[in-house]
């Protein structure tokens, strides 16, 4: 296994007062880095200062985009502990896109290892107010300086730090979602089920044709006949119609969310009758209509659990709870926030303490 | 409009041999450069030495692949001029793929007289033997250091040149290709019509997979029903079945080639009938077993015209022309070279001389 090599940064950069946090914003002192090389595989993983990447303007990533993420948090714990949630789900998920991408496998180990010892690095970067976290962002990007199209073969392994705020600055919030009936984010044969820059790059313009009429986030419906339901922006999306709460089935389109999978255990420990199966926008609809459509929220990383107040559906408004928080989505976010920070029993062991 | 401000290299690099030239692996002396900053608009277009790009780890480009890019080359004619092959066309097309990255707009007149300051900076570096040339990136990158997802408020639009070999060593020779039944490039409503990072990055595994069973690309079907042709790796494509010359029509998920642009009007000026709309792989079986599948062929920037000798679908080998370049293929990669390099008349008026 490849060591890690160390070089702290001289100077420290003034940290963040708790309410000037953002989301992705400010970054850490230092980051991690790894290279690869074709015929030597990975290698040189370091801990060095926050800096600048110096890449040729011909590199792949540039043009051919041949590159994948993750996103994860660590959290203070009341005891001044940082833990990490679920972070192998991430790095399997990781080495899951990089095979989409044709990137070379990273080893999750060695990848778990050097975040948390960055993480142990800038641990005074670890914010502890209410709902704040430190943001950690894994992505891979291929370098090689070549204008055909194909797999790059070298590359290099980042991690980079954000303490983030909270998202919702006074508690949960349900938002506004507008169902997208024009764009398309991802097709089964896609990229959808990989953590890769191309889908969000698609997804700008529906977003930002939404934000002007005052919604959150598009809720995406499948690119074949755009009847089914898929994700919310960056989350996966939930509803309880009639006592069941239904979310759709991975299918090839939709990412398959670390808090989604997380979701649903906590749904079935609790008793909750929960489905992963198909599902379109008539049948919310039609639920909304006659009185069964209880609850909407989505799942992510960034909002752990978001209610879903209205969704706009072709020219209807359909209100969800009379757009308050509903019981499900706030039990949902006091317990998985609380497992994340150590403030609640851990019955599945999701948690890992750093150091 | 923007001045363009030139700093030259001090020591140039060693240019290479006609012989030694391959695609995209070389590059020139000198690059164009401009940034944008939200609020200013674009500013500080500049020739700068040949050079790496320093980024913020955290710059949207890497995370979320919002960028554009375009392809296109500059000749030498026989009397030592240098002419470029309806670049206006590409200008526009930046433009509206930027549009649908939520790029800002570039000023088409400036980015073209940048470009042709560049190559005449470094004109020495445009190759002259037979079938070499001079190729033209310009893409643009967003910069800012944000993980939100949304568009970046600063980016920076450059050109970089490569000078390239002949396509095909022993003049056009024809390609095998697999029909793509498992994976998608792009589907309506998706980035398929604009060139961007995320399309090509899609595209890497089902071009690996093929590549391994000797198929020099795939040819993309819809990505709904997977029963249309859309195109081939990048280039577009052809049919001739029975005297008539079909393309797939612009549908939103095809890139508009000029290229292909430039093959349908010769081949009207011509007296061809030619088709633009759509066409099923199955219609192009029917016609291979009732003997009238006549040619076909890609069209693009990096090789022109390329015949196709022989197409992988469904467990069949369709053999076109037995493998050999139809009249067609040969008839208009002569021309569309000739009027590129200066050797043919030009009746369109195509080509723009440089200085
Ligand atoms: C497209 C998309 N869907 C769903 C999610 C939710 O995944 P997770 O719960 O692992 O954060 C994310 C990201 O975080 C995402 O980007
Ligand atoms: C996906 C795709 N289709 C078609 C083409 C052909 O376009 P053009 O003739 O403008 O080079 C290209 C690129 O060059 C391409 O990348």
């Amino acid at each position: 296994m490849n060591e890690i090599k160390v070089t702290l940064a001289d100077q420290l950069k003034q940290k963040p007062l708790a309410e000037q946090l953002e989301f992705g914003r400010i970054f850490t002192d230092h980051m991690f880095i790894m290279d690869y090389t074709a015929g030597k595989g990975w290698h040189d993983a370091r801990i060095i200062p926050y800096q600048p990447l110096v890449l040729d303007p011909a590199a792949i990533v540039f043009h051919y985009g041949q590159t994948v993420f993750e996103g994860m948090k660590a959290y203070e714990t009341p005891e001044g502990k940082v833990r990490l949630f679920r972070p192998e789900k991430n790095m399997q998920r990781l080495n899951k896109s990089n095979d989409r991408l044709c990137i070379p496998q990273i080893d999750e180990k060695l990848a778990l290892s050097a975040i948390k010892k960055l993480i142990s690095i800038d641990k005074e970067w670890v914010p502890s107010a209410e709902g704040t976290s430190l943001y950690i962002r894994p992505f891979v990007i291929s370098t090689e300086p070549y204008l055909g199209v194909a797999p790059s073969k070298n590359y290099q392994f980042i991690v980079i730090l954000a303490p983030v705020g909270a998202y919702y600055k006074e508690g949960i919030n349900p938002v506004k979602i507008a169902v997208e009936n024009q764009f398309v984010r991802a097709v089964a044969g896609g990229t959808g089920e990989a953590k890769t820059a191309g889908n969000y790059a698609s997804s700008l313009k529906a977003q930002e044709l939404v934000a002007d009429k005052g919604y959150a986030q598009v809720l995406w419906l499948d690119g074949l006949e755009k009847k089914y339901i898929e994700e919310v922006g960056s989350m996966n999306v939930f509803f309880k119609i009639d006592g069941e709460i239904i979310t759709p089935a991975l299918n090839g389109s939709i990412l398959e969310g670390v808090t989604r999978n997380s979701v649903i255990s906590l749904l079935k420990h609790w008793g909750y009758p929960v489905n992963e199966r198909k599902i379109t926008m008539d049948e919310v609809y039609q639920a909304h209509k006659n009185g069964t459509l209880e609850e909407a929220f989505g799942s992510g990383t960034a909002a752990v659990i978001s209610p879903i107040g209205e969704l706009a559906w072709r020219g209807e408004n359909i209100v969800i709870n009379e757009s308050k928080t509903g019981f499900v989505s706030k039990q949902l976010y006091g317990i998985l926030t609380g497992i994340q920070t150590g403030k609640e029993e851990d019955p599945f062991n999701w948690t890992v303490e750093i150091e």
